[in-house]
């Protein structure tokens, strides 16, 4: 008997493509389906999986579903919908809606006895238990997290379409960088403001005849997004956008410092670098695929995040091999 | 009706004295006694606790024990006696030895209906669940562990004991350092060697008219401990080795590094820094712990590890608090 996790994945964008790649990686999972709203233009080399259209869930059997749409219209649907017919897995990461995400998932799914991983990737996800690994080890270390170490920078999708909503701008990359010198700061345990650990670098492609200084005020000035911030703007060619600004790279670091009850200091890092960060997002969503489907066989059923599953269960190895290979 | 988690000590040493600061920086539990060979030797400025001897593990009344023997004599034997009394928790570190101990402190936790926590600490412990993450995060990657990276290097005090069982050694501290090549060659994903990993340190006091070559020798040609290893040797006093080497810094990294099924290069790192490290260890027994209270509560008994621990339950955070502050 095939004992692999079927899987299938809903939603053919960049993540959906990386969770493509990373189950082909997982000798222990298997993917059954891909569900699109227009099947006929998925296309895949050498395919040899199903496609179906959203209407189809009911007609399909599976050990889990990968939700692989977006947090703003696609998950709050499809989200409560797919976890009916499966168990499910998602990314949804407006980390301000999700209590109210987790309750709609719990209710959904503890209705149908199914098991609903939510949030997860690498922030929201392993970074979020990181920060309570940290805030666990070391009490009062109130963990930071830094994005866009790197020399490139990491790409935000929220900035980005933020920008493309400013009247006269066509397209629109933004890049998170870290403050290096705030993240000497927070290593010694000082405390950093959000506005000192960032900077943010946007390349804007304007229409024609826009007014470039106009468009420039409106984005440094705009509130929450980047307002706060030391923004740089700089205008280039969509063909230069295309060009030079089309990888994903992103990268991000957990810092937590503390002095222990003694008065001795310790310092934790968990840091990420990521050459496509769909695809980071994929590989997580995967492993976190596998622990859904063992949590229900093991009869749990209702929304859980990463917080909420043992760590043995993301792995493919069995118990005798993490005691003796990884403990 | 106080709710916070009673703990005993058992075993008053380094770890047992961090774990005695390291429970007052956590309002969720309260020490309610110390447990040792020689109770009347347990001295602690404005003492708030009773002491025990080991006999008289029946008369008391605690949510958890936190046993801060060691791993050669103490827990084999303590582990079993006092998982018949209580939840436990303990940082057993003979890695080769986890599975053996686990199978015999899960019997032993099952018969008497406890939930005993094992091998918990840096590594054993998070470095532990770290290297199962990433190992399945990112396939392949095969995590590797250096220590000592700091310019001091990490006190090991198995390789300290083992330079004090030469003959004309009276006493002796090993510094591990990690080879900051190998790292870099680690980071970007080449496979290494361990006897290229680290280098260690030997700080001796040998007896008065000792043969300082012989000595030498017989460390730097040690099977398994020096052996593999570029290993230094230098002589001092008792005096200077007490006053220039008492400290017992530690740090150490775990690396990932694997090209993701698209050929996208992925890098995860795990760090920790301690001043002290058997202050680090007893911080994160101490939230292993509220977890083994935790566990029981919820009906669970037999053996644990950190991987079989769902993380929410090493926080003193309620869920609603992680969900919205912390994902």
């Amino acid at each position: 008997m095939d004992k692999r996790t079927r899987a299938i994945i809903v939603g053919w964008g960049n993540i959906g493509k990386g969770v493509y790649t990373a189950i082909k990686q997982n000798s222990d999972m298997r993917l059954v389906g891909i569900i699109s709203r227009r099947p006929e233009k998925v296309s895949v080399k050498n395919v040899d999986v199903k496609r179906y259209s959203l209407d189809n869930l009911n007609k399909l059997t599976a050990d889990v579903a990968i939700l692989c749409g977006g947090s703003a219209t696609d998950l709050p649907t499809q989200g409560p919908t797919c976890a009916k017919f499966f168990n499910t897995v998602d990314s949804f990461d407006t980390h301000a809606k999700i209590p109210e995400y987790y309750a709609t998932m719990d209710e959904a799914a503890k209705n149908s006895g199914n098991v609903a991983v939510i949030s997860t990737g690498w922030d929201p996800g392993t970074f979020s238990l990181e920060r309570v690994l940290a805030d666990a080890f070391l009490p009062g270390s109130e963990p930071a997290g830094f994005y866009g170490l790197s020399k490139s920078g990491g790409l935000s999708m929220g900035h980005s379409d933020a920008i493309r909503r400013v009247e006269g701008v066509t397209d629109a990359r933004q890049y998170t960088h870290a403050i290096p010198e705030t993240i000497e700061r927070a290593k010694k345990g000082k405390k950093v403001s959000s506005s000192e650990m960032h900077w943010r670098e946007c390349v804007v492609v304007a229409e024609k005849d826009a007014d470039k200084i106009a468009i420039e005020k409106k984005i440094v000035n705009m509130p929450n997004y980047f307002a706060p911030y030391k923004t740089t703007v700089k205008f280039v060619t969509q063909e230069v956008l295309d060009r030079d600004y089309s990888s994903m790279p992103h990268d991000g670091i957990v810092i937590a410092t503390a002095l222990m009850g003694n008065g001795k200091r310790g310092v934790i890092e968990y840091q990420n670098q990521w050459d496509s960060n769909p695809d980071a997002t994929a590989n997580i969503l995967v492993a976190h695929a596998r622990a859904a489907h063992k949590l229900s066989i093991n009869g749990n059923s209702g929304a859980f995040t990463i917080l909420d599953i043992p760590p043995a269960f993301l792995s493919p190895r069995n118990k005798i091999e993490l005691l003796e290979n990884f403990m």
